[in-house]
This record gives C-alpha cells, structure tokens and sequence, in this order.
C-alpha cells in the first residue's frame, strides 16, 4: 500500500460529542498533524438536519443525511460514531468494519452489549476499534488499561464513573439535601436528565464496568452479569451517620477478581474519608486500579461533557490514524483472550452498614445480635439513636457473607421490637 | 523481515528494579505472551558481581559481567537499562540504539540531560525509545500525554513526583515534625538516602519536570532552565500557619505554558485543601494536568518502589516487543517538534505566603505595607501573631509579579522594626 498523505474522518452525529471532536480536530490541526505524520481531515458528517444552527462555519457539502456517502467513500479511512443508541449505531459499525475502515466510538450501551461481534468484526478486518470516550469521558483509563499497566495481573478495579450521582451525593453529603432535593438540583444544572433512572439506578455505570472489567480480566463480562444497585434508598440520614462514622457515601462500581472468580457489582457504599476516592466530588469520575505490581493507581476527570469526551474520541482518532499510516491498524485488538467464572453476588464478602429502626425497650439489641451471631455476621461497632419511644441502631459489621447478612435481615424484620430495616449499604475500601 | 517467534531482552543492572523487571516478566509471562502475541524472554542480564546471592532462580549463564555479550547478541531485540548513573548508561544506550535494538530505560537523570541525543539515535535507527517509569514510577503518565491527551494543547502540568519530600510534608502536617525529625524518620524507613540532597533541594523533582514538559509542550526543555527551590526551609510553624489559612504545603513541580512562554519550576508551595492534589500523602506521587480539551485530569499512585517502577518498565517491553514484531519499531518518535521560548522567573506571577518576624509597634505593618505598595504587591490577608516583645505578620497576597515581590522584600529586610523575613513561599492552585 502506498504511504497515506492524509487520513480522512467521517463521523456519524453531530450532537454535543460531535461538535467537540469536529472542534479538537478543527482547532488543534496543526499539532495534530506534527504527531501523527499526515493531516486528518473531516470528509463527511452524517446528521439529521443538515440545515440546523450548530453554530459552526461548515464548509458546503460537509453534511448528508445518508450514510453511505461515508460507509462507500474510499477516501473515509476511519468512521467516528459518536450517535448514541445502540442497533442503527451497531448497524453502521459494522459496516464501517466490514468495508475495512477503522472504527472510534464514545459508545458505551454498544461496547457494553455487543463488543464481541464488533471486536470479531474488526479482527476480521485488521482494522481498529476504540473506544477510549465510551468510559469516564476524557480521562484516559482504556488505553492505561491495555497498555500501561499491561504487564500487571490487574486484582482490582473501583469506579465513581456515573457524574450525575456522584453530583448528587456530594451535595447530599456537603448541604445535607434529601436525595428528591439533590435530583432536582442536578436536574436543573442539565446533569440529570427528565428520565434519571439510567443514572440514580445505577444502569449507566453498570454499562462502564461491564467495559472496564472485561479489559482489567481479559475476559467478556456481560451487562447481566453485574449485580446493580442505584442510590434511590441513600437519605440525607444515612449519609450524616455515615459522616459521623468517618465515612463517605458513594456511588462505587467494584470489579474484582480472586481464586473464585469475578465480583462485578455497582452500588452505594461507604467509603472511609482517607481513601482517594473518597476526595472525588461534584461531577467528577475516578478509576482507583490495583495491579499485583503496580500497587494502586488512581485516575481522575472529568467523565462527561462536549470537549472531555471529545478529547478521548480525538485521541483514538490519531492513533487509529497513526497505525493506518503505519499500515498496522488492529495491532492490538480483543485482549479478553480469557474465560473466567463470575461469583454469584450472594457468595461476595463484604462490610456493610444497616440502620434498624427498633422500639427502645431492653433486649431489643441482644435479640437482633443474636440472629447476626446465628448467621455469623459480627459487628464492629453498635450506635443507638434514641428519639421518643424508638431507637435507631446503626451497625457495622464485619466482613460477611453476602447471603449470610441478607438471610439475617430476613429474620430481623420479622422480629416484633424491629419497626423497620430502614437501610443496607455496604462498606468499602478498607 | 521474517515474523518474530520470540523477543530477546537484555537487562543491563539487577538492582531494585532490574530484579522486579525480571520478576515481572517471570511471573506473569502467561498473560503477557497474550497480549504481545509471542513469548518475551530475558536471554543476559548484566552485573557486577554474578555470585552475588539476590534471592532468585536464575538460570545458568543468565548473568554476564561483559555487556557487549547483550549488546552484540543478535537475538536480544530490546535493551532495558536499569543500571542508574549518567555516563556509563548514556554510553551503553546509544550503543544499543546504534545497533538497532530498541531501549527501554527507567533513568530520568539520563533522559533529562540527554534525551535529544538518545532520541536522535533511536529516530535515526527507527527504534524504540521509552522510559515510562523515568518519571512517578508505575503510574502511568508519559503515555497519556504522548497519545491519550495528544488532541489537547496542554496548559499546565502540576505534579508531586517526589515521594520523599511527600512524605516528609505529610509527617510534618499530620505530626508536627521539623523537617529534621521528618528527615531522619524518612531516612530510617529507607525513603530517604544518607545524602538527601537531591530530594530535599528538588533536583529530583526537577529531573523529572524537565522530562514531563518537553513531553506536555512539545518542546525541549534543558534542566537548567527549571527554577529549583527545596524544601529545606519549611518549617512546622508555616506548615501550622497555612493549615489554619485552608492550605497544606507540597513540594510541587509546575509547568504552564501562556502567550509569554513555558514556566517550569520545583518548590514548596501552599495547596487549597480542596485541591485535587492536597489529598496526595506519604510516598504517593500524583501529576495533576490541564488540556484546552480534557479540562483537569489527575494520574495517582506510587512513585517509586521494585515492583511499581518495574511495572511501567514492563509495560514499555510489551509496547517495544509488539511494535518489532508488527515492524513498526520507532512509530512514535520524539514529540518535540516545537521550540518554545522559557520564561525567565522574574516574570513569573503567583500569589505568596510570607512570615515576617517584626517588633511589636504601632506603625510596623504600616510601614511594611507601604513598600508592599510600592512594587504593586498587594495582601489578600494579614494575620498578627503577638509573643512577647515581637509580632510575627503571616500575609497571603494576591497575584504579583515575582521580581516585584524579591524587590519589594530586600527593602522591607532593611526595615530596623523587621528583626527577619522567616519565610516565602508561593500559593498555588487557587
């Protein structure tokens, strides 16, 4: 093949992810240029309505609605799909891969579901496919993954990399808002949307780590096989206890991996207040990775917004465009070369944090200790809170069976003193 | 060229870090083999002593006194030079690039010093040259600002790369220690050498900023052209002063770049609590870094250590072991394709903490304040601290033109209330 003078970009959508990347490539070309060795030029941009305000200066012709003005031009040597949604999205990379063009995407619900035909389809073709943006917006986590610490069996893995709940809780946690008030808030700044579910439920970081863990364990994880739980239950209660108990709350994603296999789970925990994630506020994201060699390593952004993520997107666009150049496109490709069992969520071990609300009466903590000793949950440490005729007792525990703990409370509701098992939140990063 | 089966490494050194390259390869060459797609093999290892015992099952006639056993062994493709020092290993370097094998090497001070003529060698043999772990060990940071970060015009760079130093802030802030008692602590426990210099005065920190912002703003830069102030002069008083102002004080490397020219400096500086950066203690090393695009990103974990530094030096293997085998050795060269101009220090603005013991008069601060005006420095706060006859003044003022602040200083020196200007020490990430 004859050594490229210029790689040309197309790219599919041009919403908020869009326009940064046109703006990065735009704006920064020349650079651009020096570190790849040729110019990278935006031939084509697939979008709905080509005569929308975009506040741009868009040279003539830059615009189609019809996408394969970019999947059959042999001048396209790299499709960036930056749409969002998933089959049309599937649908137009396979596409790109199929006619040998490389592929960028920010798109984590695609990677998550169907990264396995996309790798396939772009091994088969000797063409890339990355996906830097689709996890933590711009900060680079993918490639240290794949590279950087490459030579490490990777143990673990703890993510704050869902922005809007990590909003939330922060402003739970510093003004002491309810968890209604604080989506609200968050609502109202534009980092939650109407339909917030994706996100307090936990389901959008559930997506991350299905990517993060497969490429830390080289081994497919599946969406399904991620236990979810999302902050909806987390009160400014619980979050003042926790406080009061040195501990932060937030929204973790846990992949881990021990001789009996994989832990992936997202959920609320405590964190206690000296562990660096605990300093991660506001809309920030942070990857804290443990390696056998490393030790841990922590990486920290912003993990959403037009010029962040379209920084990752660019990034992935010049090495795309430097391994073409080089004639080495899917260098490296599918690193999950590994099948590894995942442990059901009911043999994970862990500390949690539960807050009982009890009738203030003698022997009411020795009745619930005694079920807790029966399935062998011990405690660390006991407070009582009493107000009127109830107590709230607020618990933590030692490390413990999942299924053990949960088999507890299920006796301890029933006990006639226990008003309510008013929260269940674990403990992590000790 | 024939496809390679297998990919030879010579080891030049087998101190800490050689024997965790060493282990590393060992341990975990399953997986690595994986991911490069042939088996890496360490075929020499050059010592001083082979009888030394060093805790390892090397096998026979691993170990060489003779180095151009390595440097002339056709079946070693990748040199790793972990032998510390400048010439011999500069000597050793340049030979093995002039003989076209590829080099990975954890040495910042030959990397600092010489790093445009080892990448003129590498460039002009199409080899490899990395160094990831030259600079805060295993984490990850020449590579994501070499590709990850490579579509952003970075601004600023602000890094902790000196786990001594942090160690010994961290002690004094949590415990009170003077930097003496902070220095023989860190001594005792291995983290600081018998001649600290090196670490206390900044010149390691140095080393390695002149490493990270030829790399950030594509330009080289000579260590020489670092401003370098250590720590040795902050004492348990400023770190208590600052941390009633909200600030703890860090060894911090800095390099900005603005319309005017590249700052890059090494000092003691006062932090907001609440910078990301604040929360980096003990041995930890973090570089905290601004694009136009990304925004803030932080990359966190330990500086140093066997394992940690031979991770990163591992990691290059891979990436050097890959791209001989896919024959693109070299594809990423030299990034310092700009020639920047550096800004001399005096033109340098930030703010500054200052401690000023005086008589306790009427009249003193006015007096002090009149010269403060005189060179346009003006305070942000003042805070009088009354023992006895004398008054220490602890002032923060605002952003200030720093040869404003040296000339405004040599008069107030001559003061006859002004018995000594304890301490200066610039506030940065405000």
């Amino acid at each position: 093949m004859a050594a490229k003078k210029e790689i040309g970009v197309g790219l599919l959508g041009m919403g908020t992810v869009g326009r940064g990347v046109y703006r990065i490539l735009t704006d920064n070309r020349a650079g651009i240029e020096e570190k790849v060795g040729v110019p990278i030029k935006i031939k084509k941009i697939l979008v709905r309505d080509p005569a929308k305000d975009r506040g741009l200066a868009l040279s003539e012709g830059l615009l189609t609605t019809n996408v394969n003005e970019l999947l059959d031009d042999p001048e396209i040597d790299i499709i960036v799909e930056v749409l969002g949604g998933v089959d049309q999205a599937l649908e137009y990379a396979l596409s790109a891969l199929g006619k040998g063009k490389s592929l960028v995407t920010a798109n984590k619900d695609m990677i998550a579901l169907h990264g396995k035909k996309l790798f396939a389809a772009a091994d088969a073709n000797s063409r890339d496919l990355f996906f830097e943006a689709s996890v933590a917006g711009g900060i680079p986590i993918i490639t240290p993954l794949k590279e950087c610490l490459a030579a490490n069996r990777i143990t673990q893995l703890i993510g704050i990399i869902n922005g809007t709940t990590n909003y939330m809780l922060s402003r739970m946690s510093k003004e002491g808002l309810g968890f209604q008030e604080a989506l609200c808030e968050a609502q109202s700044l534009g980092y939650a949307e109407a339909d917030p579910s994706s996100d307090v439920e936990g389901y959008d970081a559930a997506r991350k780590l299905t990517i993060l863990a497969s490429i830390a364990f080289n081994t497919r994880l599946r969406l399904d096989q991620v236990f979810v739980e999302g902050i909806t239950r987390v009160t400014a209660e619980d979050i003042a206890y926790a406080a009061n108990l040195n501990y932060t709350v937030k929204l973790l994603a846990i992949a881990r991996e021990s001789s009996d296999g994989i832990e992936a789970r997202v959920h609320p925990a405590l964190l206690p207040k000296n562990h660096p994630l605990a300093a991660v506020n506001d809309v920030y994201n942070a990857i804290f990775v443990t390696g056998d060699a490393v030790g841990d390593v922590m990486f920290f952004g912003r993990g959403a917004g037009e010029l962040p993520t379209a920084s990752a997107v660019a990034a992935d666009v010049m090495s795309a465009a430097r391994n073409l150049v080089n004639n080495v496109p899917g260098m490296i490709g599918c690193t999950c070369f590994e099948e590894k069992r995942v442990k059901p969520m009911g043999l994970t071990v862990t500390k949690y944090y539960i807050r009982i609300n009890v009738a203030d009466r003698p022997g009411v903590l020795a009745s619930i200790a005694f079920i807790f000793g029966k399935y062998q949950v011990s405690l660390a440490s006991v407070i009582q809170h009493t107000s009127g005729e109830c107590a709230e007792l607020v618990l933590i525990t030692h490390n413990v069976l999942e299924k053990n703990l949960q088999d507890a409370l299920i006796e301890i509701k029933e006990l006639p003193v226990v008003n309510e098992v008013s929260n269940v939140i674990r403990v992590e990063g000790e």
